[in-house]
């Protein structure tokens, strides 16, 4: 069976979180001793949560950062400020605990995992990097497809396996993360295509771009768009021609927490593009997603429109490795720790 | 010695975080393998909390809320949607572990500590609530002032002595939280006093008032305005004059923490209003705040505007309890781990 066939297959499967809950969770927040609705978006994370685990009582409680790692054919167009090479490196930054997740995830109590999905040169010096390569860094899309549909598929896929090993091992919810140059420019060609929005509007200066560098981004998405006749392909097709393989397997993280029932928290604006091509491929994965945080990039502002909602907090962050998503985990955490725990004005005995 | 004599004394030996030690962190947080000025927000408390320990490698982890309880003799004027009673009940709620506060601090590995400074009624039958009372509750400050300016240093010292006894045991950040029937009325005339807003600005429905309460709120504020002829009293004198046993407590909380040199995480309007107090009083203590989130309630974006700075996350929330600042420890906890653990550019071995 091929990567695609298994994977629809799966997705076929995905159902909503359950709307009975989300009232039983409603009725029930409104019973505990504060005034009703005074919890404000903690209250509709927690109806959320109690939706997704099917109970109004929702526990959540252990977590774990998948930062998946990739590299971008795209960059031989100008548009990065660091190298390619900066991609391996920080992966062997991560095993050693040097990075901005690792840290805050200490802080937070979240356990980090890294992937290796795509990078450019052989990360297998690194011992804790899980090897699920499908590529040696993707193909430079201003010049053709960045990926076959197969390869994306078999992304995808590596992400729906990395959710289900975790979940046998307890993980209560899942966030995403990533490590590529180049995927700034990749997250703005793929909200280009599935938005609608202009290549002005999406791009950003990602790590750091000037602004002869930005013109070049600009340009390279618009030749992405055109080469590739983005116009005429389905979802998984315009996933293939412009993302890359860590964003493919984010998106398949996406599917994989809705096949799982289990929350999955997304990061910035590259994470942001990979929960675009998961709910453009399967819609119903939407429900189980927690927005953390609004990115810097202007294209996470065109993905939030586009999504219709609002993240939790915004903290000025455009780091990505997932450390927005891990900020939100205590967020989780007390969201479900209010509606759960919390006594009712009657079981405290006062009167209202 | 008074009380009064005691805490200006106290005061007087409060000096700024270290102006030396902002300069080491920006430098230090630069060096760091991220893409500069990435982390945003976080990179700035990051600072604070470095100028705070004194130190380029600061580490905060235990963390203790201080619920601060007292009654308010305001409500006599039907400001209120709840009726006083509910103070010495949800002040039980808080033993027995069943407020929204205990079940966020769970959550969050944060501990919770209960004072009872100006209960209405006697709170001794609940075995873990601290009793440091200084009243019965305020005086109506409709008729004149809540306190007298020696009850109001009363409670100021009862919160320094409370940020003590934290460091004794080895905290290293406090939150502060209160709980009281009528406080947003007293939190709303302390920002007209000292911000020079108008009671439109400042008062908001609390735990849910409804337009009637809202106009009996208004009133209520000119009247204590004029009865205790605010504009001519120092910032002690205002405290005392509109402010409750909790809302002194809480100022003097704030005040402890710039002696003992450790961050306070502040919550919502009433806690804002504590902080305005106490920077009115003792202005160097402001480098030690933490600003957690923006309130519903239109007075706390008065206060934000006054102390020329922005909260961490808005939420939405309008609970008070302490929840929001609690809900601020994991970004406390998380700045500090990142710009003490991290690797540097050159430990990573990575040219840039």
């Amino acid at each position: 069976m091929s990567a695609y066939q298994n994977l629809t297959e799966l997705i076929s499967t995905i159902v909503a979180p359950s709307q009975e809950h989300v009232e039983a969770a409603a009725t029930r927040l409104d019973s505990l001793t504060k005034p009703v609705g005074s919890l404000g978006r903690l209250e509709s994370l927690a109806i959320q949560l109690a939706s997704i685990q099917r109970t109004d009582r929702p526990h959540f409680d252990k977590a774990t950062v998948l930062v998946c790692a990739g590299d971008h054919g795209v960059v031989a167009e100008g548009v990065t400020s660091f190298p390619s090479e900066v991609t391996v490196a920080m992966v062997a930054n991560f095993a050693q605990e040097g990075a901005a997740v690792n840290q805050i995830s200490k802080a937070v109590g979240v356990d980090v995992e890294v992937y290796d999905v795509g990078v450019m040169s052989d990360t297998s010096f690194v011992p804790s990097v899980h090897q699920v390569k499908v590529g040696l860094g993707t193909a430079n899309m201003c010049e053709g497809p960045a990926m076959s549909r197969e390869q994306a598929c078999e992304a995808m896929l590596a992400g729906v396996d990395a959710v289900r090993t975790l979940v046998e091992k307890g993980a209560s919810m899942v966030c995403i993360g990533e490590m590529g140059i180049g995927n700034s420019t990749s997250a703005a060609a793929l909200t280009v295509a599935f938005t609608g929005a202009t290549p002005e509007q999406a791009v950003g200066r990602g790590a750091g771009l000037d602004d002869a560098g930005m013109a070049k981004k600009r340009a390279a998405i618009t030749r992405a768009l055109e080469i590739n006749n983005v116009a005429d392909l389905d979802p998984i097709g315009v996933l293939a021609a412009m993302g890359g393989f860590e964003i493919a397997m984010m998106a398949g993280i996406v599917m994989g927490a809705a096949l799982c029932q289990i929350p999955v928290i997304t990061d910035g604006f590259i994470a942001g593009s990979a929960v675009l091509a998961a709910t453009s491929i399967a819609p119903l994965t939407k429900g189980y997603v927690v927005f953390s945080h609004r990115s810097v990039e202007p294209g996470h502002t065109v993905l939030y429109r586009h999504f219709g909602t609002e993240p939790l907090f915004d903290l000025d962050l455009r780091l990505g490795e997932g450390t927005g998503a891990v900020l939100a985990v205590p967020f989780v955490r007390a969201a479900s720790q209010v509606i759960s725990g919390m006594a009712t004005f009657a079981e405290a005995g006062i009167e209202v």
